[in-house]
């Protein structure tokens, strides 16, 4: 008797990579399971359709299913394209050969922004104390922590220090091994290690911004306040969806799902450590903090706290002080006395990160009127005016990160990310990342495309394209239009590289919601827009940004270019400064208690104003005067 | 081509139990491996014999090593003896049969005493308050815990909570599922876990006295501070070494040995939480915490500390504080955001079992003179005159407990635990544990022994066998004499029960040690035995002994039956009281700054007054004046 085969070799193209895969999984599972990169917004729904795969001879699969069918074109089908989401491992074949499409692939992504380098004096939480310990003798009958804390008491006087456990299991042989030992206090009140000899100079933390698509690191030395090394990854959390909706979704599914998406994102927390210590020779062992950061949904994930009901209304968290855990019991790999930090959030939609946006801006003082966008799949919006600090969220939409637009995809190699268009030929130029073939365009390129457009007269004042303009790049497609931005031949996919009314749409709706949101925070402080003294923009989208264009769309108010400054990475600057300074740190732990967080959905303003912002720039053309005389009026 | 066979089925009898044993392994390791009680009190070293184990068919074994025939006599080899430690599996058989007699194993202990329940005001650290939430809306904005924290403002004046982040990872749904909840809150300060409905009748914890041979512990309500339930067992580092020390060098034999020790003893605690759960229907998370006791070797052994230093001069312990974690963090498998305590030591030979004594006997107040001894292995000592208690630790040796005695043994089922010997006629009268013939003597027998062959004239009191005496139970041996106790009819071995010169030998040393180390202290502070308003006497062992056989052999001062109380388990009773007062808690922390140890190697005194205890009842006769009365002298 045999047994049935319940296995089936995956051949992963062109990756050349082998899996072997139990029947009946789904392609895309098998994917995720090998850390083959295949992306999936909707987190393997059949909705994004971001999953689809090549696989020409489909025996040992299942036939394509009715959701394939309304989302793949017939033409794909008999090319051999399914979602793999839906392509399900059936008996009947030996091996199967799937082909991963450029579109569908994740790439490593362009990771140039840091968050600014702002000197903030270093006075960390942490310290190291060099001490002479005495000797025990059938004298002094004193245990080895009590000569310990003498030692401490005498030389650094420090009094009432607390001792972990686990950092003092080992410390008789390290007093019995050197004359001195060096001593790592935490806000002066706790001992977390205790080290031979003097090892003052090894003082390490990290600053982390959890963020849902990727995670970026600074491995911070705490002696000096400085960043010895920058890393970031993808958040490996992607893999059950590319949203926090998803992810949510997912953590439902199942009871220990929520339990992976922790392990997950810790996981991929752990692994830029070991990157980094690598990349730097040092030990884990010698960082000792880590500040994180992150939006609501991040923090719960992280933390492993029930986020069901970030996803319903009234949409509250289960928490939102600052959260401090031995790095143990996270199972975050530094030295296992450290401490975790989890800055506070400010609400269900405002996390961490916009706690870290206001302390690295230093919208923490009374001042301004100062607008803040960080923008992103969600967008928040911080505006201070004088002593007041009101901030709301809005649900700007991936587009700016290339998702829902046909042709979009994040800044990585093989993006568009500028673009000219000439008013008189319509002829493009574009500037790519990396040195192939653009694939797709990236959210700076968008805003270009749209701006351009619309200032060539290619498109209305609605988003709609002008039947009277005569070029070939503007066609039909379907029962809509298109317009290409660069032809087959310039492009390393099959076909054109285009936009269309429906990708521009999906723009509207993003720059409408986050111009909106900055709208009604500035009615509810009769702020104008030439009050306005800086318009901040953070997310690592902002710093590609071109500032006239992104005017041009109405995406940001109509203040002068020498008032908009990008902060790049924000979040992860203020994580930083709350890792080096017990001064900050308490600044950032104050600040939720200190902003006004306002409700879009309730506030009366908010409709009109959003719809006003679906024009291009603004249907009240009063403010976007510059933008208004660009545009080439035709027709 | 066929593997070679590396594995052997092993044969236990009389369990009756097949193991499948790997090559070269020893027959303990098996039986260790196996759970198969098996004897060892040198920990597997061939020194201390108790591992014999019988096989007829040694194909299979190694042959008989040189340390084996300088324990075993050539009777026994030629029987098919061997030290279950040496006799190592070898290729060459399919099965070995291995025989465990009577005397090698391991049996149930009787368990008869669990400390005197002393009646404390309940009073403990944590408390249940049942709280009704306010629901989130859009409205309200804060988040789980803050409405949380809020009711238990409003409804129970309780500010300033910390929360244990795990304690809330359920929150949300548990809130949603319930209108009221129960928050357990630890020390009026710390919010430790939070369950739907009212739950407060089920607020539960444990006391447990870790001892070197035996774990025993209290299940309490700490709603009422009783006891429900009592367990206890061997406690399971047992296979690493019967004695503190063999541990200890145990532990320093491979890096990961301090890792399998402390892993054993909480493995046996959480047994035990396990089997009082079960018995009772509870759940463990219904258990918030552990007040642990402990000499100072098991204190640092289950908390994972460094032991090196305990077994070298000038003997000084890691820490002495109480150390007070999460219950998660040792793996203790109670509540997980339930704490562990264990009370403080109070020196390398002094520990929290010491410090419950105190607690438990009430030798904290001013009072006395009073005099406490915990006898075991290591006797602790304790005098309490005014205000003064001052306290010692002696190495009595385990002739108590009935080892390196011939035929002694613990007090479980097979023991002889009272004897009675004619003056004229020399008979034996005994009673013994259990149902089947007795096996061999457990401690207080051997009490009883050496005080009626004294009284008897049978012994002299340098407790040598007097060669005038005719009966024929005094009787060569070698080349010294015995004298038996039951008659190989009476009992379940081969052979009679006896006691010999070497065993009084035994005893001898041990009473002298603990007479000593009392008669020390008790000069220190210039304590005549008339003083004496008490004498304690505690540890399992103590409760079994006769008073006036103690003091005939000169164990403890000759006092006033009526002035020696027996307290069973005081450790446990003083670890119980702790759980369930904190006026308890804070007292017994203080204890250790207000007891003075006095190092017996250094006291002057110490060396002639064990000298002087080395005759029974002393070499001062004025010390025991009713036990020199009732001596028979002869010749």
């Amino acid at each position: 008797m045999r047994l049935l085969d319940t296995r089936v070799k995956v051949l992963f193209e062109p990756y050349g990579r082998k899996v072997e895969a139990r029947i009946p999984g789904t392609i895309l599972e098998v994917a995720q399971y090998s850390g083959i990169g295949v992306r999936s917004e909707c987190g393997g729904k059949q909705v994004c359709g971001k999953c689809r795969v090549i696989v020409k001879d489909q025996v040992g699969l299942n036939g394509a299913t009715d959701k394939e069918k309304l989302i793949l074109s017939e033409d794909e089908i008999v090319h051999g394209y399914r979602l793999a989401c839906d392509a399900r491992l059936t008996s009947g074949a030996d091996k199967i050969t799937v082909m991963v499409p450029v579109e569908s692939r994740f790439r490593p992504r362009r990771f140039t922004e840091w968050g600014k380098e702002r000197r903030v004096k270093p006075e960390p939480t942490l310290r190291k104390y060099p001490v002479r310990v005495a000797e025990p003798s059938l004298d002094d009958n004193r245990s080895d922590v009590e000569r310990l804390l003498d030692a401490l008491h005498k030389e650094q006087d420090l009094v009432g220090l607390a001792v972990d456990l686990q950092a003092v299991r080992e410390l008789p042989n390290i007093l019995r091994s050197s004359d001195l030992v060096t001593v790592v206090v935490r806000d002066e009140s706790e001992v977390i290690s205790v080290e031979a000899g003097v090892t003052s100079e090894k003082l390490f933390g990290l600053a982390v911004d959890v963020g849902t698509s990727k995670i970026t690191c600074n491995l911070v030395d705490l002696n000096n306040g400085e960043t010895i090394i920058s890393r970031s990854m993808e958040n490996p959390q992607i893999v059950y969806g590319e949203d926090v909706i998803s992810r949510i979704a997912f953590s439902q599914e199942k009871a220990e799902n929520r339990l992976m998406l922790q392990e997950s994102v810790i996981g991929g927390v752990n692994t830029l450590i070991w990157q980094l210590c690598r990349e730097t020779s040092l030990s884990p062992e010698n960082v000792y903090e880590v500040v994180l950061v992150g939006n609501t949904a991040m923090h719960h994930l992280l933390l492993g706290l029930e986020p069901r009901y970030l996803a319903r209304a009234p949409f509250t968290p289960v928490s939102k002080s600052p959260v401090d855990v031995k790095a143990r019991d996270l199972g975050v790999k530094i030295n296992p006395c450290g401490h975790v930090l989890f800055l506070p959030i400010i609400d269900g939609f405002v996390g961490a990160d916009a706690v870290a946006d206001i302390l690295s801006a230093g919208i923490y003082r009374p001042g301004g009127p100062i607008l803040l966008l960080d923008i992103g799949t969600n967008t928040e919006v911080i505006l201070r005016r004088e002593d007041r600090v009101i901030c709301c969220s809005c649900a700007s939409g991936p587009a700016f990160e290339g998702v829902h637009i046909e042709h979009g995809m994040k800044a990585v190699d093989g993006a568009i990310e500028k673009i000219r268009i000439d008013k008189e030929t319509y002829e493009v130029e574009f500037e790519a990342l990396g040195d192939d073939k653009p694939v797709g365009l990236c959210g700076s390129a968008i805003i270009d495309a749209v701006a351009q457009l619309l200032q060539s007269g290619v498109i209305s004042g609605l988003g709609k394209f002008n039947a009277n303009i005569k070029t070939p790049r503007l066609r039909k497609a379907g029962n809509s239009k298109e317009f290409v931005i660069a032809w087959g031949e310039e492009a390393g996919i099959d076909g054109d590289l285009t936009i269309s009314e429906r990708d521009i749409n999906e723009v509207l709706l993003a720059k409408a919601a986050i111009y909106s949101a900055s709208a009604v925070l500035m009615g509810k402080l009769n702020i104008g827009k030439e009050d306005l003294k800086k318009v901040l923009i953070a997310g690592a989208f902002g710093s590609q940004v071109d500032k006239r264009n992104a005017k041009t769309i109405g995406l940001i108010p109509d203040v002068d270019d020498g008032r908009i400054r990008f902060l790049g990475n924000s979040a992860l600057t203020g994580a930083r400064m709350a890792l080096v300074s017990r001064r900050m740190r308490r600044l950032a732990e104050g600040i939720p208690a200190k902003v006004e967080y306002v409700e879009l959905a309730t506030s009366p303003d908010f409709k009109k104003e959003f719809t006003n912002a679906l024009w291009l720039p603004n249907r009240n053309p009063v403010l976007f005067p510059a933008a208004e005389k660009s545009v080439k009026k035709r027709g």
